[in-house]
């Protein structure tokens, strides 16, 4: 397997792309696709067992995931962009597996006691909930990805998809499924507007879609560091929430002239944003200008190719799947 | 919905069939395939929830499936034969049904409880095994019948599948589910020939396709009316194991007589055996020839044909549920 390049991730549909999405997962998804062989996909099938009482918004929201992983800057010449529910073997595979995952390995997975009780208005007592990382194990598995780059948070279900893949190689005599390795991938976590965790439902973030004329306001209003009261008190940018804002989208040489600015009070933070507010004009505006090249037409064009390679590549390996359980007919 | 006919039963292989399936199912199947507009499938991924672990044996038994389906009588004029693996539209509806079913449904579930008890050497607690009534319920639902022929001891399976489709259809303010009926079936029950209940792993069947001449000796060897110790005492067909064989495959102008013959000791063991001998010589050879008849070929032709039909059906509910959740692209 040492000529296995391949790399798997995927999004839920569940809404717009913000700059924390941008700069926690995206911009690791434009290094990979250098040096990788990667498939990206839209996770429609796993936004279900969350809204599954009102799926009619899933739709709505899978073209605009593409246009701003195309904003960002996803490549499809370079990667494989393509739809889960499409692909219906990852629902053959899905329910194979789901045969031989104890209810015992679910019931522990701490990420689903976890969204369980962040999601306390849903009812996630499901079958489909419960068996979460059984479809992703599917997802993965599928395209035999020698890595599967993953945040600290989602190595208990990368590990799940490797003991799932054991069981499945060790019941069957067979090394079908090798185990993805995770890539773990360095988060730059940028902070919300206020401070807390950058969040749809929480009203802090700044879409990759948004026009700048909404994005001024808002971030003339971002909370800074609290202990500077009077334009004269100096500032501290390791405690400041605009800091890592510039970290992470202003020119690196610039730095060095905002921290010094901060600390001897020669910058308010009215200046500070000033700045800021350029580099993120100058950051968002050829994600703004892919994003309107991006028409519905280009969307379905790219799922279309994404797709087909997609099934292509799922095909054969269910083909290897049922040829091992002996359910090739 | 008058005008539906759609009935829908499968079986999973997992061995050759024997008389107390004959008897206790399909001869039901035979008279609703000349009334009703009948799909009988083959349940192969049915059959990996419990023999996950070796799932190369269900292969074998697969066609051996339709040829005693055949060999009963089964016209596939009449009715549509297919095997569920094919129809991957199947694991599709499952994974969307398994979204919405909640887990306490499943762990209520009496079959559950009784069949993780009766296989204590196998490990079923899986995601698939509790999942066992939501592939059933996207097996029936898939081809909207208008009622299922169930016996007793699986209304309530028939009835979590009512469940399901109620809240599919309340949750996307739809009709698109009809809630199956239950056809109750009468079971003729066929003890085994030791008395116990017919079971292959009982040792106590006679297949449908066993020859006469290894059948003999069996019958030969049958239990009878425990009291009757000698050949001159009175015996009593109503509790002899023997009766009932006569009352299924004897001709019922003869059972008055041997009835009579056996409760004033005119009549010994050896002599009705004889008689059930030849009644079940008459009643297989038809049955034996039917199945001689049906090559590997024919097998193969007949499932060709019922998949497609069934396939054409399936994707078109499936095409009706995506447009439901707005899954449709």
């Amino acid at each position: 397997m040492s000529d296995n390049k391949r790399i798997l991730s995927g999004m839920r549909p569940t809404g717009p792309l913000h700059l924390g999405h941008y700069f926690g997962v995206i911009a690791n998804w434009l290094k990979l696709q250098e040096d990788y062989d990667c498939f990206f996909f839209v996770a429609d099938w796993h936004a279900l067992t969350s809204e599954y009482s009102d799926p009619t918004r899933i739709k709505g929201f899978v073209p605009g995931l593409v246009k701003d992983w195309i904003a960002a800057g996803l490549d499809p010449e370079k990667c494989t962009i393509f739809q889960q529910s499409v692909v219906k073997e990852h629902a053959e595979l899905y329910l194979i597996l789901s045969m031989i995952t104890p209810l015992g390995w679910l019931e522990r997975n701490p990420t689903y006691k976890e969204i369980k009780g962040e999601l306390v208005q849903k009812d996630l007592s499901t079958h489909g909930f419960l068996g979460y990382p059984v479809l992703q194990a599917a997802d993965i598995l599928m395209y035999k990805p020698f890595a599967v780059p993953v945040g600290k948070d989602q190595l208990p279900h990368l590990e799940l998809t490797r003991e799932i893949a054991r069981r499945f190689n060790h019941l069957n005599k067979t090394e079908l499924f090798p185990e993805p390795a995770d890539m773990l991938t360095e988060e730059a976590k940028l902070p919300g507007l206020d401070g807390r965790k950058m969040s749809k439902s929480y009203g802090n973030s700044i879409k990759l879609s948004e026009p700048l004329e909404e994005i001024l306001p808002k971030v003339r209003s971002m909370k800074t560091d609290e202990n500077r009261l009077r334009r004269t008190d100096p500032g501290n940018p390791d405690i400041c929430n605009l800091y890592p804002y510039h970290k992470l989208m202003t020119d690196p040489a610039k730095l060095p002239e905002i921290q010094e600015g901060c600390r001897n009070a020669s910058w308010g933070c009215v200046d500070c944003k000033k700045v800021l507010m350029e580099s993120m004009e100058k950051f968002l505006t050829p994600l703004h200008e892919r994003r309107a090249a991006c028409t519905d037409e280009r969307v379905a064009e790219i799922l279309e190719a994404g797709n087909k390679k997609a099934t292509e590549f799922a095909m054969k390996t269910m083909d290897e799947v049922r040829s091992v359980l002996n359910l090739d007919f």
